[in-house]
């Protein structure tokens, strides 16, 4: 069911200087800024060749990865998103199997602009996992 | 300079479970566990078209990530493994630009059998970073 890992999420207490770092230090193809206020987030993408790392910094008052950055200030890794070919079948059988799907169970449009759903880590492992129609 | 990510490593207290999450309910091709006693691993590789996810339980009494399972009990992400073409001209340009690398700073031969090193997570964003040569 799970296809292509589409990103890996990196919170940063400093995006400025963690694009720096991965544009100047590692040599990575770093994008600009994008201030996504829907979901309390700047986002800068790390281009790889087969998939991106995005930077995340809290946008807001009631950012939902503000929680994230107090407990962890010097950053951390905070999800890891999977494509699916289709996301209400993909929850559905995801549900049926006992899996918690985060908020009220309905898909948002995320990041790219298609639907994401995020499920509970404690279901898999510690790891916040977020699924993405492809 | 870095190239593809080459996995992403995840601490899981119970292999068995967490593989049988990843090919039965996530629906991925997921490899038998490998005994890795070098690195005091035990290894189960999830197989996406694009990349792997590397489930890792500690083996023996040193195990490098019994740690990390002592404070994750429910497991987490551990590393991601970014691929760079030559891991001592990597090594280089990244110490001379101020980054530490863990250990004595010589390569090892990893997972995958091809020489590795891992770089500070206080370097990196609270990300630990292994870099292996493609």
């Amino acid at each position: 069911m799970i296809g292509r890992l589409n990103h890996v999420a990196i919170v940063v207490p400093d995006l400025a200087a963690a694009s720096g770092t991965y544009r100047d230090t590692l040599g990575a193809r770093v994008s600009a800024p994008v201030d996504l206020p829907a979901h309390g987030v700047t986002t800068v993408f790390v281009e790889l060749p087969n998939t991106k790392i995005e930077l995340l910094h809290p946008l807001g008052a009631d950012s939902p990865i503000a929680k994230f950055l107090e407990k962890n200030p010097s950053g951390g890794i905070h999800h890891i998103c999977y494509e699916v070919e289709d996301i209400l079948a993909a929850r559905d059988r995801l549900k049926a199997q006992g899996m918690r799907v985060l908020g009220d169970g309905e898909p948002k449009i995320g990041a790219h602009d298609r639907p994401v759903l995020f499920l509970h880590p404690k279901d898999l492992f510690g790891t916040l996992v977020e699924l993405e129609q492809a």
